[in-house]
C-alpha cells in the first residue's frame, strides 16, 4: 500500500528468515562484542590486499546468513548487496562466485536501508521468495578510499568517525518468523552546503531528519510509537544535530533515539572519537542487538534509518558539499 | 509470475510512459545523430568539471524525459539511476535537488538492464504509479576515472571502446502506451578470467551469453521469437564471442542480435575501434532507435540486455580479472 510521498507499508510483510553479523578484531572489542555471530581477528580476512579482505568479509556474511537459516545459494533468488569502494569492488569479487543474481547498490552507509528496501519489495511484490540484503564496509579500504592510506599514520579530527570492520547480511522470505519488515520511506537527498568530511554526522543528520520526519507525515505516526528510532553512523555529532532538527519540527526523539555508531564503540576506551561509520556499522549492529531484541520481543517496533555521506575523494578534492541520504525501514517483532 | 531460477514475467507488465535520451557532439555526428532527443555541442554541459558535466547531462536526460511525458518532479515516485563513477557522483550531484526518493545502482554498464529490472518491479508490484530509471556516462569522466586523463593523449588498442558521452531515461507507470516491460531475467556474475580493461567485450560477453541463454531456458523461448536481441556495448569483438558461445549452446543468435555499442559510432570515419561503451550507450541507444521501433511497432518483441564489466581502477592495478554481468528486459509494442 502506496503511503504519501514516499513509503510503503507492506500489505504482505516480508518476515527474516536468518540473519548474520560478522566484524573485525577492534568491533569485537566494543560493547558489543558478544552480540556479534563472528569476530575475525585477521583484519586481511585471508586476503591478499585491502579489496580482497573486504570481498571475503561479504562473503563470509553471506554464508554465515545462509548457514544460520538453512539455505543454499540455490535457494536464494536474489542479492542485494553494496559497498563503499568505487564501483562496488568488494561486493562483486566477494560474491562472485556464489552465482546467485545480484542487483550491485550504493548508498553509501545508507545503502543497508536501501538494500532491504528494495528487497522487502520484491518479497512484498511476489517476486522473490528468498532475498539475501548485505552491505559491508572494511576501515582500511575506507581509510584508503576515501582520506589517507594507513601507513601515513595521518591524524584524525575528533569530529571524525571510525569506519566500522565489518558488517551483516539479512535473508528475507515469506516463511513465518519472529521478525518483519512492515513499511519503509525512501529517502531524498539533502544538502545543508556542509563540506567537512571528517564531519559525516553533521553531513547527514539533515537527510535523517528529512526521513524520519516524512516516515511520520506519511505514516500518520509519532517517535513513542516506536521503541526505538535508531539511525545508521550519526555519531555523537550528528545524533544532536537529528535531535535539534526534529524538535524544530515538534518531534521529540531524543528518549527513544539511537545511534548504530555510538553504540558499536566505547568512545574513551577506543579511541573512536564521534563515533562509528561505514555500511557496515548499521548492517553489523542490525544483525546483532537491533534484530536480537526485536526477535526475542524487547523491542516490538524499531524504526531503523541508515544514512548516507554522498561524495567521492573527486568531488571533495573539487570542493563539493557532502550532501546526505537515508533511508528508513520499519521492522517489528512478529 | 516467478520463471525459473532467474526471470520474472510480469502479470501486469508496466508501460513505458515516457523516454528521452540526450548525448553528447561526437554521437549526436554517429548514425543515430538524428533520433536522439538532444545532442549538446558543450561537452561540459556548461559545468565546471566532467563529474560536473556527466550530473548535468544526467539532470538534462531526467528534464527531458519528464517533459516529454508531462510529468512533474512531483509526479515521479521513485528515481531508479546509475552511473561509472566511484560512489555514484554524477547521479548524486547531478539528481539532487529534484527532490525524490532516490535508489542508487551500480551495475557498470549493465545499469541502465538494472534500473529497469528493479523499476519495473516497483510499479508492477504495485508499490509505485511512476518510476524513473536513467543512467549516463561522460567519455572524459570514464577516462579520467579508468584509464588516463586526456591530456595524457594515450593511445588506445583496437580492441579498446569508446565511451559514450550520454545516457537515456524511461519513466514507468501503468497507464496504457505503445510499449511494456513484460518480463526481466536477472544476471549473476560471471569470470572468464580476462584482465585486459582495453578489451571489454571480451569481459563481458560470457556474461551476456549465461543471462541471454538463461532467459531463453526460463521462458522456454528461442531466439527467433524476438525481432532483436540486443546487447549493450559489447561492440565487434563481443560480439563475436557472444554468438560463439551461444551456438555451442545450440542458440543461433546471429540473424538477429545487434549491439548499442556497434550502432551509436560510424567505426571507420569516427576513429572509435571495437564500438562503443558505458552505461549510457545502451541508454542512449533504448531511448532513441529501439523504443522509436518499438513503440512504433516496427519491432514487436525486443530482448535489451544491457553488459558491465565488473573492475575498478584499483582491482586493475591489483591485477584482478574483470568479470561481467549482463540483465535482460523483454520490452514489446502494445
Amino acid at each position: 500500500m502506496i503511503l504519501g510521498k514516499a513509503s510503503i507499508k507492506f500489505d504482505e510483510a516480508p518476515y527474516i528468515q536468518s540473519y548474520a553479523s560478522v566484524v573485525g578484531k577492534k568491533e569485537g572489542e566494543g560493547p558489543l562484542g558478544a552480540a556479534f555471530d563472528e569476530v575475525v581477528e585477521d583484519p586481511m580476512f585471508g586476503g591478499e590486499n585491502w579489496e580482497d579482505a573486504e570481498g571475503r568479509l561479504q562473503a563470509k556474511i553471506a554464508q554465515n546468513a545462509m548457514k544460520k537459516g538453512e539455505f543454499t545459494p540455490e535457494n536464494i533468488r536474489y542479492i542485494y548487496a553494496g559497498d563503499l569502494l568505487g564501483q562496488l569492488i568488494a561486493t562483486f569479487f566477494g560474491l562472485k562466485d556464489m552465482n546467485i543474481p545480484l542487483f550491485g547498490l550504493y548508498g553509501a552507509c545508507s545503502t543497508m536501508g536501501e538494500a532491504l528496501s528494495l528487497g522487502a519489495m520484491s518479497v512484498a511484490g511476489g517476486f522473490s521468495d528468498c532475498t539475501m540484503c548485505l552491505t559491508s564496509s572494511h576501515f582500511a579500504s575506507a581509510e584508503k578510499t576515501f582520506r589517507f592510506p594507513l601507513g601515513y599514520g595521518t591524524q584524525r579530527k575528533f569530529s571524525a568517525t571510525w569506519t566500522v570492520t565489518g558488517g551483516g547480511g539479512v535473508i528475507l522470505g515469506k516463511k513465518s518468523s519472529k521478525a518483519r519488515i512492515t513499511g519503509i520511506t525512501t529517502g531524498k537527498i539533502v544538502d545543508y552546503g556542509i563540506k567537512d568530511k571528517e564531519n559525516m554526522g553533521a553531513c547527514m543528520a539533515p537527510a535523517a531528519a528529512d526521513t524520519i520526519y516524512q516516515h511520520f507525515c506519511d505514516f500518520s505516526s509519532k517517535p513513542k510509537d516506536y521503541d526505538k528510532i535508531i539511525t545508521g553512523d550519526l555519531g555523537y555529532i550528528g545524533q544532536t544535530i537529528l535531535i535539534d532538527l526534529l524538535e524544530e519540527k515538534g518531534c521529540d526523539i531524543k528518549y527513544n533515539h539511537m545511534d548504530c555508531g555510538i553504540e558499536i564503540f566505547n568512545k574513551d576506551a577506543q579511541d573512536t572519537h564521534a563515533g562509528a561509520s561505514g555500511c557496515g556499522c548499521s548492517a553489523s549492529v542490525l544483525c546483532s542487538l537491533i534484530l536480537g531484541q526485536i526477535t526475542k520481543g524487547a523491542w516490538k517496533k524499531v524504526l531503523f534509518v541508515p544514512t548516507g555521506a554522498l561524495f567521492s575523494p573527486v568531488t571533495a578534492n573539487e570542493g563539493n558539499s557532502i550532501p546526505g541520504i537515508a533511508h528508513a525501514v520499519v521492522i517489528e517483532h512478529s
